[in-house]
């Protein structure tokens, strides 16, 4: 896919009060065996480029936000790992949780922090794992959803579906904002739907994918969670209160645990009446299989994806790939299709697409037989 | 499979002037990316036991063969290779060609080496690279064979053949010999057959599967290489006769590339009057390519083989390996079936099951690109 870079539909400088929190906590199996506790997708590249889906994500930010200005919210025992997969983010910008409390906590503290550090902040938060085709529409959207930031809402920005996803939960649009913000008015959020109601929403053109992306104030942000989860605000406050001091560590090792385990969208966005949200059609992909890495990734005529030196005799649509630290095994598939074959520095897996939600299978497997060199 | 050791089947002990001559110079491609250039396929365990072919064929035939009676006929490359195979060898029983002229100079060369040790040497000549399911079956059909080369025939055992196979050659069924010689006279060998005719023979009972075994007193061979390949007897004559003298490596050198390449079938037995066949049938195999690796292998309830530590989600017939010394990574099938995975040092192969012969064409590419460290 395209990467960040600048391009001429843009006209925008990076605006001096623009933050991005990109939210990169998470520890999927489903790309087994090439994702690892330690080493977890966002910290792979898997959306057919050559760079780490966290360092895709900031640098597809680049023209709109400053590396400086770029949090990263991840777990302690990944920030090494954070740092390394991009190196470009400042450490003091690496925000590292002593537990997995779920968006909320992390969103919120990010928030405080921003507040405390910019009073006129403006703020994106953004999945780190994500692949995006068309980096320039992207942003054009991000700026329109920037514009309702400013207007004091909280934006968000939907995905305009392409087929009766039952895997991602939905956005029902509301009137047209207007007023100098773009977007819609949110009527409700929904969860993920049946199959015929999926197809009901598709058809209606009245609902959108819900992304996971944020936009708003720092300050909109931190009066939010004051009012909808007051214990959760109480407790980050105390964590930033001490921020650049010595008891910032041990406040963090002893209050973050004990935040409410809620997403953002389940306890602030459904509570919240003033939220604004944006259609957005840019070639958005949550990447959620081996199979979506595929679709990704660069094709021959065969539909087959193979590292430099690896090949495929008498089959198609196969993605074959190495992820062993200075170049693995030549990979050869001969008379078979429909397989992905991944190789790390201690396993090998060939798994069938139509298999590719399976891979926690062998995760659950190995987990159970205590094979934790594996896991 | 079964391998060697006593059988309470069999009475005879190890025989004085039996030996035995193990044609261990083939450098197939049909099991890459295990075999190679510097190791073939007899020098790999794929019969489904842990030794290397050539190994469980010297050591099947140790009752009735002492392991110092045991001359391996290799490549000269192949001899350090060969000896760490087979441990039992004694290093001057390997007889090492400096060039590949076919069957025939090997077995004239070996029959004169023996035929200069032992006058009364009685001789059994075995490819190193079949695999046989019941090792005492065959030793009794050895024994019947060695009866007709007692009585001055050159024997051979036929496999009573299970199928139509048109890969290998026939052998049609002569006359009973009698007269304390067991067997038949052999009415005629016959190239490979097309289906038809193949299914004719099988059909008709008369013809056995001609696995390239041969049995005969040491001077009957000598003489009957002098008759049909004078030259062939002549050229290897004179290195015999520097045998552990200073001379005979330059000998060796100088006259065995310029040996007539024939195979022994075509230079000596279609022309010889006095032939035996012996029928035998004790689950022969020539292991012709990754499909009998994985019929030979011991397998679960899903016909599933696996290395300890490998295993397979949602398929069956999976034939899973790795030829890492030491042992390789953990190799996971999910959702796939009919697969071989095979994993060595710097190659990772996946092969559908019903293109096992197209192996060669994998070794075919990666010659023609020079990728030399992988062949």
């Amino acid at each position: 896919m395209v990467d960040s870079g600048a391009d001429p539909r843009e006209s925008v400088a990076a605006m001096a009060n623009t933050y991005a929190v990109i939210m990169a906590g998470g520890s999927g199996t489903r790309f087994w065996p090439a994702s690892r506790q330690k080493l977890p997708k966002q910290l792979l590249p898997l959306d057919g480029g050559d760079v780490p889906l966290l360092a895709a994500t900031v640098r597809r930010l680049a023209p709109l936000v400053k590396p400086e200005h770029v949090l990263v919210v991840t777990a302690e025992r990944l920030r090494a790992a954070t740092l390394a997969a991009c190196p470009e983010l400042l450490p003091e910008n690496v925000l590292a949780e002593p537990a997995a409390r779920n968006t909320a906590p992390c969103v919120a503290w990010a928030a405080q922090v921003l507040a405390a550090r910019d009073p006129e902040a403006r703020v994106v938060v953004l999945p780190s794992d994500h692949a995006i085709a068309d980096p320039a529409g992207f942003r054009a959207a991000i700026e329109e959803a920037l514009t309702a930031a400013d207007a004091g809402f909280i934006a968000t920005i939907g995905i305009v579906p392409t087929r009766a996803e039952t895997g991602y939960g939905y956005i029902e649009l509301g009137n047209v904002l207007g007023n100098g913000a773009a977007g819609n008015a949110v009527a409700r959020f929904v969860e993920k739907p049946k199959k015929e109601v999926a197809e009901e929403y598709v058809a209606s053109g009245k609902y959108l994918w819900n992304a996971g992306m944020f936009f708003f104030r720092a300050s909109v942000m931190v009066d939010a969670v004051a009012r909808h989860l007051p214990s959760v605000a109480e407790g980050v406050a105390k964590i930033v209160g001490a921020r650049g001091t010595s008891e910032e560590k041990a406040l963090l090792q002893s209050i973050f645990p004990t935040l409410e385990s809620v997403s953002i969208d389940v306890g602030v966005m459904e509570k919240e009446a003033k939220l604004a949200v944006v259609p957005g059609s840019f070639g958005w992909s949550d990447i959620g299989s081996w199979l979506s890495a595929w679709e990704l990734a660069a094709k021959d005529d065969q539909g087959n994806a193979a590292d430099v030196g690896s090949f495929v005799i008498d089959g198609e649509r196969n993605l074959l790939r190495s992820y062993v630290p200075g170049g693995g095994k030549t990979i050869t598939v001969i008379g078979a299709s429909d397989l992905v074959v991944v190789e790390t520095e201690n396993a090998i897996l060939v798994l069938h697409r139509d298999k590719a939600q399976d891979v926690k299978k062998a995760v659950e497997l190995l987990t159970k037989h205590g094979r934790t060199e594996l896991l």
